[in-house]
C-alpha cells in the first residue's frame, strides 16, 4: 500500500496533463483556436470579424469588441474567462488606436490585468487593425 | 515509510523541472534554439535559410519549407515532433503569402494544428518573409 | 495515513500554482508588468524610457539599455534574473540596429541564453525602437 502510495504520487506527478484542441471559426484553417493542457490554455490570434458579414467593421472600435468577444469565447469554450489570462499579445497596424483598443479591453476585465505588449504590426490578414493572443491558467 | 511517501511526493511536486539549452545554427548569436524545462521546449524564432548556402532562397514556398525544417528539427533535439507544438506565432512581411505559407505547414503536423497566430511583421532580418516561433509541451 | 499520503500527493499535484502580479511603472495602464504563477512569471512588453524624463532616448544604444533594466527589474519584483528567462521576444522598428541590441542584450546573462526571437515591428508606442517581452521559469 506504501508503494501504491509512492507509485501513484509518481504517475500523478509525471504530470498527466491532458490535452485538448480547440476548432477555430473557420475550421479550414490549420489552426486551433485554442490548445488546453492542464491549466494552461493557449489561446490563438483572434481578429474582430463582424460575426454577421465576416467581414473587418470600419469602426475600429466595433473591430476591437467583435475580436475580445472572439477571444473570449475562446477562453470560455477551456471553461476560463479574461480574468484567467496571464499573458497577452496585441498586434495593431495603426499604434495611434491605442487608447480606443484600451478602453474597449479595459471593460473585460474584474481584477487585476494580465502582463500584456502592445505592438506596431505590419499590415494584418484582412486588413483587421487588431489581432490579440494570449495565454490563461485556470485560477482555483 | 509513509513519511518517505510524503517527501518523495512533495520533492517530485516542487517539482524538479530540469532545464536544458540547445545551441543555435549560428552559435555566435545571444540565444538558444530552444529551451526545454520539464516537458515544455520553449522554441526561438527561425527563419528560413538555405542550409547549403545561408541564404533565404527567391522562392517564398521553398523559404517557407527550409523554415519549417529548420523548426522541426529544433524540435527533434528536445525528443518533439511539430505535433507536440500548442502554440505559435508566424510573422510574414508579406501577408499576400499567407495561402503559400499554410500549404507548406499543413503538411507538418498528423493531427490536430496548435493554435496559431500569422502576424504582418515590418521588415525581418536577412530580408525574410517568414519568422516562426512556439512552444510545445510533450505528449505522453 | 497511508490515504493522507494519498490525498496530499493530490493536492500537490492539483496543483495550487499561487498567482501574483505586480503593478507597471504607469498604474492607470490596463497591464500587470508580469504576473507569476507558480515558478513561471510571464513579463509584459517593456520600452526604453528614459526613467529621468519619461522619454525615448535619441541614442538607441541608450534606448536598449534602459530597456532592458527596465525588464531585469520586472523579474527582480518576481525574485528572479535575466538567467531565469526561457523564451524572449524582442520587435525592432529598425532591424539594422541587430547588433546594437544583442551588444546590449549580451552583458545582462551569465550562462545560456533563453531561446529569443527578434522580429521587425511596425511603428512602436511612443517612438520607441524596441520592446520586449518574456518568459521565465525560476531555476531551483
Amino acid at each position: 500500500m506504501n508503494k501504491l502510495a509512492i507509485a501513484l504520487s509518481l504517475a500523478l506527478c509525471a504530470c498527466a496533463a491532458p490535452r485538448r484542441s480547440f476548432a477555430p471559426a473557420d475550421a479550414d484553417l490549420p489552426f486551433s483556436s485554442g490548445v488546453l493542457v492542464g491549466d494552461t490554455y493557449y489561446v490563438a490570434g483572434h481578429l474582430g470579424r463582424d460575426p454577421q458579414t465576416g467581414a473587418i467593421p470600419e469602426d475600429p472600435a466595433a473591430e476591437a469588441g467583435f475580436m475580445l468577444d472572439a477571444f473570449a469565447a475562446s477562453l470560455a469554450r477551456a471553461g476560463m474567462t479574461m480574468d484567467d489570462l496571464v499573458q497577452v499579445q496585441v498586434f495593431c497596424a495603426d499604434v495611434s488606436l491605442y487608447d480606443t483598443f484600451n478602453a474597449a479591453y479595459r471593460r473585460r476585465f474584474s481584477g487585476e490585468f494580465p502582463a500584456r505588449a502592445f505592438i506596431g504590426s505590419g499590415q494584418l490578414l484582412r486588413g483587421a487593425r487588431f489581432e490579440i493572443l494570449g495565454t490563461a491558467v485556470r485560477r482555483h
